[in-house]
């Protein structure tokens, strides 16, 4: 098996850590249920392994621009077909359009089985649920009827076409024109880049959104507008028409994803692309915000399922591998490599971070929901604020720590992880992008220290250190676990300084937390990792005494806990203190000397 | 320029912190000079930013194999022919030999530049210097005739053949066998893999050391011995004879370093290659202990030496990309993006970790040149133990930084550095290498804790320790550097109870330290490189009150001595915390958990 869906953890984590049977209480939710949900996740983890892992390292030798149309390899070809028939891609998307309505938890957890099994390949669907996102939320009936149900089935696919060449991450400078037309269409004018799946074969279609700024728009954020532009036409019928004015003009020869084709779209080189408003005039940007978490949670997971499958594979070679003798036996024949300690603190160093990263990003995930289905406006406005906190720390340390963790596999390795056939080496060039995209690591940052952080007064990040401290209290009665409460009271007290520093400074000189954004971000990151690994030690100990328990699993639980507490939690405070104290040092530095 | 050598660095380094007027003065070294030196990395500088710099892109598309014989880039034709007329490649070697003989201090500078001009090619080099290294400590009077001017010269190239299939670190498991002939020579027969610039079409000849099994050799590492196997025979007058039973049967497809040709060596397919043994039969290995140091310091180089280069793209790409406005200022005006303080941020904590990394292993080399040529042999003695400590954490701690520097310098570039165009990709994946060639980080680090540390009862790392109190009380008298002295002293007192912990625990159960023995290594990098930048901001504070000093520069050594206290040593904390307290977790988790 090349990859192995890790259901069990994933099954405690939704239903001990991420409330499963809660969120399926929750108005819309109320067919899906913990019986369901397994049930699911059996049928993704067949097709995760079966179908779509099989096809990831053929991916690797990318697509190729063919006379203007790209052409991806011919295994994609097949699984995508496979994936649509089998209706995965309208997990999450609206019932009403043909979509299954799944709670954002569920489908995130099938989501991870398909970044795992082929991420290049699981960029196509997650880019057409963002387009169903968008459209369901902010178009007209007319534009909903004539694309949602076929972005929802896998029948045509979606793209999000944000950045150009001289506005990456700074939107306020984007220069795509869009003309108004007098049969209410527009058209279309400029270059977009790093369009994901910009252009491809799998589909008849493609559905191309666009920002750009209308002829009488305001200068900056404020006067972007979103467009949809389909590659062909789409007749009154529905059926797919004349070819648009939209063309992929190259592709971005990349260090990893080398199966996403990853696009220069041009729009408008021969007079226009026809293109059709999405909501109202100027609201673009903000229409983007409202999918951002949603986008931002699926990075989150991107990075995780690489960790998760760089992780087996080491595992694996790490059993087979026979090399050099025990340390601290009398034998000289050499053992398998997975009995040398450094190699067992490498691994657990990779498991102790994924189980954690698993958690937070199912805990985020429940969250999500509940901020759009809870019927209370107090729990679902309480969540929602949780929810913002916590995307920009899933997204950055999941994404940060898949670097560190597709590297530790690579290195189990040895020098066969450095030779491209052993596979190791695609998950850490995969792995790359995703502290990159959808915003960098420092954007997640600052995002967090202002908006999120500040703005509130440190309100939703006390909240939760108090959650810390609740299950360090509690485990500070579990013997094995004293460590690990000791470690998480001593960054929960950190973690207090931390914040009243970076809510005292922001309105200060906001330079000085920016300065330690990352080490904040890195540190909560940790902490709350710690904070959901204990709550699993807890649990696993109460689920221990009961009959039938799954002692094996439940144990490496509880011992993978300690693990965090004495290897990852001490690089915890380590970023704790560069936070309260680091700030002059690198703002003090004569930009001129660099 | 796409490379500007760092000389100002390194010649603070090497003249204030690596002593090297003291080292001008040993035995042999007397010709050398201050200003000799300077001359020649003023050559060197020239010669890696003209010449071999901008080779490196077009190396990166690879060597290839065509009919059984290696073709390497046009671009490195044309760089070996001038990198040899110019006699670079003789710059340490013995001068009896045609070589320069000078220090490896004032080598390894050069050998810097190489480096991050292009590391493919200064593989070549590095390991033909390897070859000269050992025929000259151990082969006959007549193979070092046959051989050394060649490869002093350039003229031909040398390798190491030590890896097989079946034993990767282990050199116990070598099965290639030498079979004595009646005229002296041996038949050697066996594959050997990982073979670095094993074939190639830059030089008439190429110059094989093998390590082979005579046989009635003793089983496991004493049954190693040393061969020299040229790819053409050698002729009585010294020219180029016929082709002997050596072959490349495959080059491999790495991650990185593609201009350099890795390849799978097949020797004895046809009857077995000629081969002659070197110095005397079954002691092989130890001979290739001889070599270890200077190969691992080398490696060490290589980290740094990207992480150099690296950082020099990151400093470039900032002040060029405009992108985002200040976070602190009014003015909605996109600025510089090396105005960001996160990006000031990363840029810093790449250069400060270069600098005392460059530091560090200048000060190991002066420590090696001492223990080659000091005429007192106590003085000898003590920094060949110097030099032992040291070497591990050089190679380890240089390059685990070079994959961390290097993405960070990937990461500033935003979406594109994962581009391959812009180049800082290639850094990235070429340094992936560095942790696992010449012995993986974690046997690094096993050699840390038991030969270094445990073998002499921790006498050499606590004299390490002694001098890093010396230089943070000296410190403490200096206003601005009173954090990093705290810092020092700090971490001072963890480093005795790590040391304590090791050599203790290294007698009863050698697991233990085992289990922490990487994080003692990167631990003890980044203590003993504070100690260096703390040196340095002594020394920089002095400097400064002279006539004509050179403020920016010195200011900006300071500066960076600052950051390094506030950023890189609270990480050093939580290693050693993790040596003191992370064992039993490592080795207590059950292996079919995993």
């Amino acid at each position: 098996m090349i990859y192995h869906a890790p259901l069990k953890d994933m099954l405690f984590v939704l239903n001990e850590l991420a409330e499963l049977p809660a969120v399926c209480t929750l108005p819309g939710y109320e067919e899906c249920s913990v019986e369901l949900t397994e049930a699911i996740l059996d049928e993704a983890a067949k097709f995760a392994e079966n179908v779509l892992a099989p096809t990831n390292r053929a991916g690797d030798a990318g697509s190729r621009l063919v006379d203007g149309e790209v052409k991806t390899p011919d295994a994609f070809k097949a699984a995508w077909r496979e994936y649509v028939d089998a209706g995965w891609i309208g997990l999450r998307a609206p019932a009403e359009f043909g979509g299954q309505g799944l709670p954002a938890l569920v489908a995130l957890a099938t989501e991870e089985m398909w970044c795992s099994a082929n991420l290049a390949f699981s960029l196509a669907p997650m880019l057409t649920l963002g387009t169903v996102e968008a459209f369901a939320q902010h178009a007209s009936d007319e534009l909903k009827n004539i694309y949602l149900p076929k972005l929802a089935s896998g029948e045509w696919t979606g793209t999000m076409n944000l950045t150009e060449p001289q506005a990456g991450s700074d939107l306020a400078q984007v220069r795509t024109r869009a003309v108004p037309q007098p049969d209410g269409s527009y058209k279309i004018t400029g270059q977009k880049i790093f369009i994901t799946w910009g252009d491809h074969d799998l589909t008849d279609n493609i559905v191309h959104l666009v920002l750009a700024r209308l002829p009488d728009a305001p200068e900056g954020v404020k006067g972007i507008s979103l467009f949809v532009v389909p590659k062909f036409l789409v007749n009154d019928d529905g059926s797919v028409g004349a070819r648009n004015d939209v063309r992929c003009v190259s592709l971005e020869h990349k260090m990893g994803i080398h199966g996403s084709p990853t696009a220069v779209m041009s729009y408008g080189d021969n007079g226009g692309a026809a293109g059709y408003l999405v909501g109202e005039a100027n609201k673009g940007l903000s229409y983007m915000f409202t999918m951002m978490n949603h986008a931002r949670l699926g990075v989150g997971v991107e990075g995780l399922a690489l960790s998760e499958r760089a992780y087996q594979k080491a595992v694996e070679y790490a059993r087979d591998r026979v090399q050099s003798r025990d340390i601290a036996g009398a034998d000289a024949t050499p053992v398998a490599i997975i009995q040398h300690p450094d190699v067992r603190r490498m691994l657990l160093t990779m498991r102790a971070q994924i189980e954690a990263q698993r958690a937070l990003t199912c805990v985020a995930a429940t969250a999500l929901d509940r901020a759009s289905r809870h019927p209370n406006p107090e729990e679902k406005a309480r969540n929602q604020a949780l929810v913002n906190f916590l995307i920009p720390i899933v997204k950055g340390w999941n994404t940060e720590a898949a670097n560190d963790i597709t590297s530790l596999a690579l290195q189990v390795h040895g020098g066969m992880g450095y030779i491209e056939e052993t596979g190791v080496a695609q998950y850490y060039r995969d792995a790359r992008i995703t502290a990159i995209y959808e915003g960098t690591t420092g954007i997640q940052a600052l995002d967090l220290i202002g908006r999120k952080t500040a703005a509130d007064g440190g309100r939703v990040a006390r909240y939760l250190i108090g959650e810390v401290r609740r299950t360090a209290e509690a485990l500070s009665a579990d013997a094995q676990m004293q460590p690990l409460a000791d470690e998480l009271l001593r960054n929960a007290r950190l973690a207090e300084a931390c914040v009243a520093y970076i809510v005292d400074e922001f309105a200060r000189d906001a330079r000085r937390p920016a300065a330690g954004s990352v080490a904040y971000l890195k540190f909560f990151g940790l902490l709350l990792g710690g904070w959901q690994m204990g709550r699993a030690a807890l649990i696993a100990k109460e689920s221990l005494a009961e009959d039938g328990a799954d002692a094996a699993f439940l144990n490496a639980k509880r011992a993978t806990a300690v693990f965090f507490g004495a290897h990852l939690l001490p690089q915890a405070a380590a970023y704790a203190e560069t936070v309260l104290k680091g700030a002059d040092s690198v703002l003090a530095f004569d930009e001129a000397a660099f």
